[in-house]
């Protein structure tokens, strides 16, 4: 739904627009190649792609782009499945492929943006919920017996696995020195299907004990919803040992705040 | 993640564990079906099971259940294939089946409850967005240009084509006398895949139109999100052609009230 075609000349028209209109100054260039990307490659693909279009807007409209954003979104670690590149190395290769396509095209180099996205933030993020009793359950069709662990919380404070079964780094925090021995079935309060995590090997759990999801510091507060009237719970920053409250707990009184009844 | 299985024997297991307790009283028994369900068949299966559970929890416990409740959840007509049974229909076949059920097993008849959940506010509720600039665009793979037509709203306030791909009756109310002769998909404006409608013939739409979704009455403020920083819209109660605002629409100031920066 974002942006301009380059290949059917969308792109090269609206910039043409831009350039006619006297309240618009044409600053440059965007694109976006995607989010959670874990390495260059998107990038070093689209870097000539980007080259050509601002090569073809200063030859045939005398536009060159003074600014190139080469969008997000920078991959975070959610499981040992993920290897994101560092920083360093993916600042490193993205410039050295945008440096060298615009300078094959005789092209200045442009001011480059990019969007790191929930890589600043996803990692130093974790969740803490507090678990409910256990509960073996058969159900037909499985020839074991599943355990489900629930939590206070779930789609109303990370919708991201209802809505694209996104996988998380899950611990027993309170148990973290046992080994993970038992094979649970995370489920959340709510009363859609509100499955957080599957199968999940964990610390041998009871009612109380602290679970803790890693990587929640993006997509998951600013996604969070009142579902089922439940108020949004509180975020601390920690730093050199020592808590700050930045996000009070929501209070009965803030869920009705709007209600005029 | 809900309730006991009865096959297994969990089910009489747990009113056994509740009839040993004196802090607890033994009221009935529960069952929940699904949601979004359109005619009687899953309570006329369920009308047998639950008359054996409570005939088994009376012989083998002496505990025979005083409330039934049958549980959700009643459908709605989000589109036109959607044909929902009346009330009176559902409630004259789900009562004659219980009714027979128990009677057949010498039961006396237990106090009888349902969950007409969404069936009670979805129809009554509209969503009205307002259009922006629609946007034809050349996709790769597609034969054709689609015409995406964005509105001021999205997942924030409707995260269910998000969850699982929901469909709706939508309109142009501004143009509802026009034809519906243009293919749109319709999105939403946040930053996620956020497409409301893939694809919807509509009434040809420009900037500042009014689009009408129907059937938005569940579901939907309940599970309306902050995500993007976006506030919440205000609902409207109308009876008689009279207007009654019932919820505010937030400000930037309830955005940031939990805030402790």
């Amino acid at each position: 739904k974002f942006g301009f075609n380059i290949r059917s000349g969308e792109a090269l028209k609206a910039v043409g627009s831009v350039l006619q209109k006297d309240s618009l100054v044409f600053a440059g260039v965007h694109c976006h190649l995607g989010s959670q990307l874990l390495d260059a490659a998107p990038f070093i693909q689209a870097a000539p792609v980007m080259a050509d279009l601002a090569a073809a807007l200063k030859e045939r409209l005398g536009a060159e782009p003074e600014m190139l954003d080469i969008g997000g979104g920078l991959g975070v670690r959610y499981t040992e499945k993920d290897s994101p590149l560092s920083i360093e190395d993916f600042s490193r290769l993205v410039t050295g492929c945008i440096k060298e396509a615009f300078e094959k095209r005789g092209l200045s180099l442009p001011h480059l943006l990019l969007e790191p996205g929930r890589s600043i933030v996803a990692e130093a993020g974790t969740t803490l919920y507090t678990a409910g009793q256990p509960k073996e359950v058969s159900l037909a069709g499985e020839p074991y017996r599943r355990i489900y662990l629930p939590v206070d919380g779930g789609l109303s404070d990370n919708p991201r696995p209802a809505l694209y079964d996104a996988e998380y780094s899950v611990m027993i925090a309170s148990r973290a020195d046992k080994p993970r021995d038992t094979l649970y079935t995370v489920s959340g309060r709510h009363c859609e299907t509100d499955r957080l995590f599957p199968d999940v090997m964990l610390q041998k759990a009871d009612w109380g004990d602290i679970m803790a999801v890693q990587t929640t510091g993006a997509y998951c507060h600013s996604m969070a919803s009142n579902y089922n009237r439940f108020p949004r719970p509180a975020v601390v920053f920690v730093s050199g040992g020592k808590p700050r409250l930045v996000y009070r707990r929501e209070t009965p009184e803030d869920l009705v705040k709007c209600d005029l009844f």
